[in-house]
Parts: C-alpha cells; sequence; structure tokens
C-alpha cells in the first residue's frame, strides 16, 4: 500500500485518547497504570473462515474483533483500558474500513477502552487485538480457584441461552434450515457477542475462578477442572436456551450448548452459600445467571441427562460436530 | 487445528514468566508494572512477501519479528517489560515452531523481556507481537521534541552502516548482483537487526526527539519533521555505510541509506553542545553513532550532497526504488 493509503487508514481510526499519556501516532503509546493496580493483558486474532465469515457486515466484524478480547478482561475481572489494532487487508476498501471501525469504536466507547496504538499492512484479511486492563493485587478471577462443592454458573442474554451462536453456524453450513426470523436472532449471537465485562467485575470477590466460552461450555469447563484440580457434574435440565434453541431436536440444543464456542459468556465457580451475592451480581450486571452444576473432589466431567442418567464427557468436551 | 496441535504450539512458546504475576495459561496474563513507571506499548504484524521472504530461516524470522517490536520501545526510552504473540499458521510445522521459538525467545532473553500470551490460528502466515515496556514519566523518547539547531543522529552496527538491509532486498530481486560473502553479510542485516535498546535507555534525557529507521532514513525523519514543526539538512557525505555497501555506484548507495528501510537503527536528534554525551551513551551501547546534519527552522528537507550542493527532498522522503 501507498503511504496514502495508509493515511486514509489513519482518519478512521485516530481519535483522542484522553485517558493515556500519549496516544496514536508515536512509535509507542504511553498509559499511566493507576498505582497499585494489576495489568491485565490478552491477545487474540482473527482469521476469515475461522472465526468469522465473508458474509459479515464490516460493523459486526468491528464489533465482534474487540468484543471476543473483552470477553478475556471479563474472565479475568480487569476493567478495561486501552487496545491496539493490527489489521491486515488484502486492499484499502473504504466501505469496509468505515464500517469496521464504526462497530469497533462504538463497543470500546460502551467500555470506556481507548484505541491506543497499531499496525496496517497489506496482506490476507487478518484482525490482531491486544487489550489491557486493570485489576487490584489479588482480585482478578483465575481458572485455578474452583473448589470441590462450588456451584456452577454461566450467564446468558435476559430471555435468551447458550448455543445460539453455534446453531447460526450450522444454519450458515446448511446443516439446519430456520426460519427467517430466528436466523436473524442467532445470527446476531454469533457476530455480535456481548462481552460480560461488568458482569466479570461485579463478581471479583465472589467467584473462585472464571473462564468466558469461546471454544464450548466443556472443552473450557475442561480448563478450570484442569487447573484447578477437581470434577463436576452438569444438569443439563439447567442449561439456558433461548426459544429459538429450544425449538430444535433435544440432541442439537445439547451439542450447541455443550460443544458450540462462541459463545462469550461466563462460565464460572462460586461457593453455594453465596447464591444471592452471585444473582444480585447478575442483576446489577443486566446479564440471566444459571447455576448448570456443582463442582466435586473426583476428577473429571459428567452430564447428568434429562432421564436422570449420568453420561461421562471426555476430557476434550462434548463435541460431536468434531471429526 | 485440532486441540493436540494446539498443545503442541504452546510446547515451544510456554516457558516460565518469573516476572509476570500470572503468565501463559490464564484468559489474561497478568503484569504487576513498578510503580510511577508510565507503560509503552506498541504492536507490529509481519506478513511474509512484504515483511520477510518465505526463504528466510525460521530462527531468523523469530528473531525479525520481535526485534521490530523492541525496536518501537527502543525508540521511545522504554525498558521491555513483557509481550505477546499471535500467530496464524498454514499448518502444524514443527521444524518451523521450533526454529522460529528459538530465535524469538534467545532475543527475549538477551533483552529481559517475557512471553506472557497470545494466540495460535490456523491461516495465511502472520505474526503479530505486542511488546510493553517502562519508562519513567517525563523521559519517553517522542518524535515531537526537535528543535531547530539540534543535531541530528543516526546509529549503525560497529563497523558497518545504514542501507544494507535494503542492498540485501535488491539482491534477493536480482537488480544487483553481490559476491557471496557480501550477499550473507547483507542478508543477515535484513533478517537478523539488531534492535537499539540499550542505546533508547541511554538517550534518555539527552535525545530531544527519536524514531527508529523501519521505512527509510528520510520517510521516517519526515515524521519528527512534522511533528516537531522543523526542516532539516543531511550531509550525504556523513552517512555511515558499510564495506559491502560502500563498494556499491553512489547513487545505489544512497538510496539504500537514504530510503532502504528495515535497518531498526535509531534516528534522533540532540543539542549540538551534548554531543560528548552522545557519543558516550553511544559507547555505552555498544553501537556507532553518527552525526549526518542538523535541524533548521525552515520546513523540509534538504540533502547537502557530495559535491557541496544542495537538493530538497519530498515529504514522502528519497525513494528512488518506489513507483
Amino acid at each position: 500500500m501507498a503511504l496514502g493509503e495508509f493515511d486514509l487508514i489513519g482518519k478512521y481510526f485516530t481519535r483522542s485518547t484522553p485517558r493515556a499519556v500519549l496516544g496514536v501516532g508515536d512509535d509507542c503509546a504511553l498509559l499511566q497504570p493507576a498505582p497499585g493496580q494489576h495489568l491485565a493483558v490478552s491477545s487474540d486474532m482473527l482469521v476469515e473462515g475461522r472465526h468469522f465469515l465473508s458474509t459479515v457486515r464490516p460493523e459486526r466484524l468491528g464489533h465482534k474483533a474487540l468484543a471476543v478480547n473483552l470477553s478475556d478482561l471479563a474472565a479475568c475481572g480487569a476493567r478495561p483500558l486501552a487496545f491496539t489494532l493490527a489489521l491486515a487487508l488484502p486492499r484499502v476498501d473504504e466501505t469496509f474500513l468505515a464500517g469496521f471501525a464504526q462497530g469497533l469504536l462504538a463497543l470500546a466507547d460502551q467500555h470506556g477502552i481507548e484505541l491506543v496504538g497499531g499496525d496496517t499492512t497489506a496482506g490476507p484479511l487478518n484482525i490482531c487485538i491486544t487489550v489491557m486492563g486493570e485489576v487490584p493485587p489479588g482480585q482478578a478471577l483465575r481458572r485455578d480457584g474452583a473448589r470441590a462443592g462450588d456451584a456452577l454458573w454461566v450467564s446468558h442474554p435476559l430471555g435468551g441461552g447458550i448455543g445460539d451462536a453455534r446453531l447460526a453456524l450450522e444454519a450458515f453450513r446448511g446443516q439446519i434450515s430456520l426460519p427467517g426470523d430466528d436466523f436473524e436472532t442467532v445470527r446476531r449471537a454469533m457476530e455480535q457477542p456481548q462481552p460480560r465485562v461488568a458482569l466479570g467485575l461485579a463478581l471479583r470477590g465472589l467467584a473462585t475462578a472464571a473462564i468466558d466460552v469461546s471454544d464450548g461450555l466443556c472443552g473450557d469447563l475442561g480448563h478450570i477442572l484442569r487447573r484447578s484440580q477437581v470434577g463436576a457434574v452438569i444438569q443439563a435440565s439447567q442449561l439456558p436456551l433461548s426459544p429459538v434453541l429450544a425449538r430444535q431436536a433435544r440432541p442439537l440444543q445439547l451439542d450447541c450448548a455443550l460443544a458450540g464456542g462462541d459463545d462469550y459468556e461466563l462460565l464460572f465457580t462460586a461457593p453455594p452459600d453465596r447464591q444471592a451475592e452471585v444473582l444480585a451480581a447478575g442483576q446489577a450486571a443486566g446479564v440471566g445467571l444459571r447455576c448448570i452444576g456443582q463442582l466435586r473432589a473426583e476428577p473429571g466431567l459428567v452430564l447428568h441427562d434429562d432421564q436422570g442418567g449420568l453420561q461421562a464427557l471426555s476430557a476434550r468436551g462434548f463435541d460431536h460436530f468434531a471429526g
């Protein structure tokens, strides 16, 4: 790309950064972390065909690219501070850039996080965002603090559930057919996930472990179980399902909810005697919360199914989509 | 990629991170910035064919991917602290990964910077690194502090010069032919640049402005001139050239030195009465330093050529390679 084209890209992404000491336009951005806070850092790279489809609207892609990174801060209980954006584009496409920047920066504004720097280059479409947030020492939500006896919780949209993003992907792939309105509903879940930042903050000092559901509930739960050296039982009947997913066949419901991925909801554990506080945290954050099971000392993950039977799930999770 | 392949990737990059509160393996890494320090942040994305050739050895590619990011910290006078790596790979290739990780982590160790997190995914080869460093408030080297009358300096390898990386690229492209030893020398300059971190630290409180030479000396100087609202005169006779570049035709020497790019040397300005301190900083950092011109109030960039004539250079720099 010629210099003029780079200037064009800057036009869409360069804004004032009142919280940064020095924003876009120098070799580095300069940030002033609040005294005594720990800095939480995470990077996610999004590639077409793997993390998004070519049919996605640029506004939604911009939203999602930042959302999946904010979701990591949420899972850590960190307050968003700043992010960098590195973008490889096959060609400079103003319509794409304008929409992408709009979706990205609208979500950034919602969460008070500033774009402080980055890089643009010619290349196959690739979006890499690094987020930074703040968390008081000792208060970060980690994966290794779950204890036997803790309740297992998952967040969900009010009036909705988990697994919708995967249902949308199945529809895109032609594996199932959905009425137009239902398709639009689950498509939005896939393309415009809402990072649970407020919930993550509300769970500081309350959740014993947390992770965001990006690869599928069972697989992500497996990370908590391994790091915390505990096992878990999930009650299938307690999984929160949206009306659209609830209209599908039961096996597909379970596949989507347990192995779907791309939910960006928080999966966390908390002592059973703190249920009222957990529910209050969900209410304060404006999200639904459902207790879907319990941790136990015996290793492994077990599904308590609708008929009251128990089914052992493999360490790799519950994935009928794989292979 | 299947889970097992991701585990494989982790094997090459996961190491202990004694300075981080929490390293690789959770939703976020947790860092503890030193009290009162500013945090310097920069991201660079490297794409095959644009930032490196497919023929590069994986060790050197790993080195270069981190080096270009460390160079941004150097240009800011920041002390390296931590970095994240996001990597898209067409397929899991153990030989590539082992070499890449070796080159990357060897340079990380040299500069005491820890790999604290990141992401790996299937996709066209893409390397995105975000570096974080620390700098005391008010001591960062910026682009906007140059003043008329300041001396203009550029760093270079001891016994070497600037422009070698570009000479190597011209040889790769078949535009010129070099004897084998000369080719290997300049190829190493292109593939294994040395970030001037120690120099950047030594220039705190001494340089009035600084940038690293990534796009070409004139173009990068243009950023300082615009941000500082000054002009400059460069003395062609003072440009440091390696023995290999010095054997080329004079026009090619100037093209490579003034517009070559990929040097990752520091270009900086300092008050003329501090020449002895500047030279001492170079000596302490183990790099060569050459005064190549002076800043002046009159805007624009002028080249004082070998015959004593003056040649105005465009804002885009001195680039006979373009178009």
